[in-house]
């Protein structure tokens, strides 16, 4: 995995790449994968009609599948169905497992996830990171890796690949961490800080917990807009499916569009950012309190008693997102909004004013606005189902692999 | 053509479509016609290097492709090179074209290109169209589009599809005009109204504006914001050289994203929009100049000419569009800015406070802002080239209808 996963980049026929009777059979295989993984356990005969392909075909690449341990056999279907009895498949329970890594701003966390999307070990460590170099915490980070690995090897599980979620710019390759302001980290590059035998993807936390919304969510929509907060405030589009990356990787930066342009300014260099407005350091300061541990859950509690000038500052921050949301639903039109990390947890006093926003200045229907349910951990899970769905994707990559 | 073409619909491994033979002979037809198209005259033997297939392979498929009138023998090679002689291969000059169509406010036009990029006829209508309703606009079009059909028959071109440029929303359905505000058409089915026997595409000038600028601009880059307007705002998101087109296909609205929040009312809704600034109403407005033909030309000669008001109307309008491009730029982090439409004549004078306004709210350096050189023309030719595209991508079902 040396390019970030689920990316953007259709092969469409404008490309001159050969296909070849080598490429359909590793497509064949993805395509297996994936019908046993959404449906199973299927008996071949019904892959094969679920996929369009012969029985005999299915054999071939089911047996591959088998012998490189990504699939297994359930033993002989339970009598009563026509024909004669098949054995059911599913995706194997041991073999390949994504890592999921993630570098919050007071903790760390690591997890493996088998192919069937079961989390079969986890390890969490709590503490500031803030203005820490990156080299201790990313050994800390390695450690708690290697604890997972060890965990998940005692299960049978050997691992495809590390996903790392951090709150910051990610550049293209995948590696460096180009700006994260709250960790005060400045173009890190993290592979020569992680395990160098497993293939390492490094992504922003808004999307992986975009992905994971997208996988793990009830009813998510293939277009949406994820938006998320831990202390700055991130966004990830998704287009049919896939994430918009943009040029540099920096997509999503919706905590530096302009709300109100000529108001206070920004460290990023500009004015009257949506991070003045809804920002938690801004948030904090219009409710009159002073940063600390659990501010989230500081702002909720003060909120649910009823402090007003909590829930003052809380409408506005909703009227911030809601201008700049008008902005982002205008540009890229998405079937919903759905509000993630620490957003979620305040969503009961920053949605009726956010909503109101949007809706006064759209002039159809207003793109509704939703609420994660995966709350804080979806990054940490979308970085875990990244790795297992490059292996569904390309079963063939892994099987050379493992 | 019953969906829009160059949609970002990939079709990726997590597709459970089958990968058939008769699937992948049609995707090699297409890379055979797109590596000639882009490179040709080619001999066979340069045809199979370039897409990694046997020259036998790329003989059965060119010999299919010279049979539907796709391709073109050249005759033999000149002597001198290497090995034997052989006949070099052309996309065809008769055959398949592709009519484009435009329904501006002030004018109707329509062209027909073939399938190695000539315009091969034209014909334009002067006129405007504000307030008139739908029906005899199209039919005025419809009879455009016949003329410029009976000319490129007469060169030996038949019309594998009618793409039509309109300066409003258009549904996904590609027929149906949403909302033409400077049209005042609203709901308006076109498919109706034009030749029942061309497959049709219907879509926002904006759209066919950035393919034109992706397809035939001087090194556009695969991931660009293209801006456009005529007397509204609009502009169009290319990701890895596809159309974004948003759930309803709206996408592209920079021209309702709030600049100044409390500023004056839209007719969308909103307060403060894009188009409340540096929509042509606008900016006549500020400058002290009445509505007219000709508006942007009258604006150009004035500025031209030193009439500081309507340099001062133009400065203010760039510093309104740097700061929704901030917000834009922000979200989809794209390789390049482009300028096209009514803005590309006005440049002169907007893009000093544009790229100001866009470098000073930036923090890395700031996304580059240029202008098209196709001006005006661009949708219409992009119209011309989508129907032109979608038959290189496809050349089996142009074969079935042809």
């Amino acid at each position: 995995m040396t390019a970030p996963p689920h990316e953007a980049h259709p092969a469409g026929p404008g490309r001159a790449l050969p296909d070849t009777q080598q490429g359909m059979r590793r497509r064949n295989l993805a395509r297996v994968m994936h019908t046993v993984s959404a449906e199973g356990p299927l008996s071949r005969a019904a892959v094969a009609s679920r996929i369009g392909l012969t029985r005999a075909a299915v054999s071939t690449l089911v047996d591959e599948l088998i012998r490189t341990g990504l699939l297994e056999e359930l033993g002989p279907e339970r009598p009563g169905r026509v024909g004669r009895p098949g054995s059911a498949l599913a995706v194997s329970a041991r073999g390949p497992a994504g890592l999921g890594a993630e570098v919050g701003v007071d903790h760390l966390a690591a997890c493996a996830v088998d192919l069937r999307g079961q989390v079969r070990a986890r390890a969490v460590r709590y503490g500031t990171h803030r203005g820490r170099s990156p080299e201790p915490v990313i050994e800390q980070l390695a450690a708690l890796v290697r604890r997972v690995v060890a965990e998940a090897e005692g299960e049978g599980l050997w691992p495809a690949g590390l996903a790392v979620a951090v709150p910051g710019l990610v550049a293209r390759d995948a590696r460096t961490v180009v700006r994260a302001p709250n960790l005060d980290w400045h173009d890190a590059d993290l592979s020569a800080l992680l395990p160098a035998d497993i293939p390492l993807t490094v992504d922003n936390e808004a999307n992986f917990g975009a992905l994971a919304e997208l996988w793990l969510g009830e009813g998510t929509p293939r277009d949406f807009l994820h938006v998320s907060a831990e202390i700055g405030i991130g966004a990830a589009v998704v287009v049919d499916g896939l994430l918009l990356r943009g040029t540099r990787g920096f997509a999503g930066e919706l905590g530096h569009v302009p709300v109100w342009p000529d108001g206070p300014a920004c460290p990023c260099g500009g004015r009257g950012c949506l991070e003045q407005y809804a920002g938690e350091k801004a948030v904090l300061r219009a409710a009159g309190l002073e940063p600390g541990e659990d501010r989230v859950g500081l702002l909720a509690q003060r909120a649910e008693a009823g402090d007003e000038e909590v829930r003052r500052a809380l409408r506005a921050a909703g009227t911030a997102l809601g201008i700049a949301l008008t902005g982002a639903v205008n540009l890229l039109d998405p079937e919903a909004v759905v509000l993630g990390g620490a957003l979620a947890g305040l969503a009961p006093w920053l949605l009726p004013s956010l909503r109101d926003e949007l809706a006064r200045r759209t002039a159809g229907p207003a793109c509704p606005v939703s609420v994660s349910e995966l709350g804080p951990e979806g990054p940490l899970l979308g970085a875990a189902h990244a790795v297992v769905r490059a292996v569904l994707d390309d079963p063939a990559a892994v099987a050379e692999r493992g």
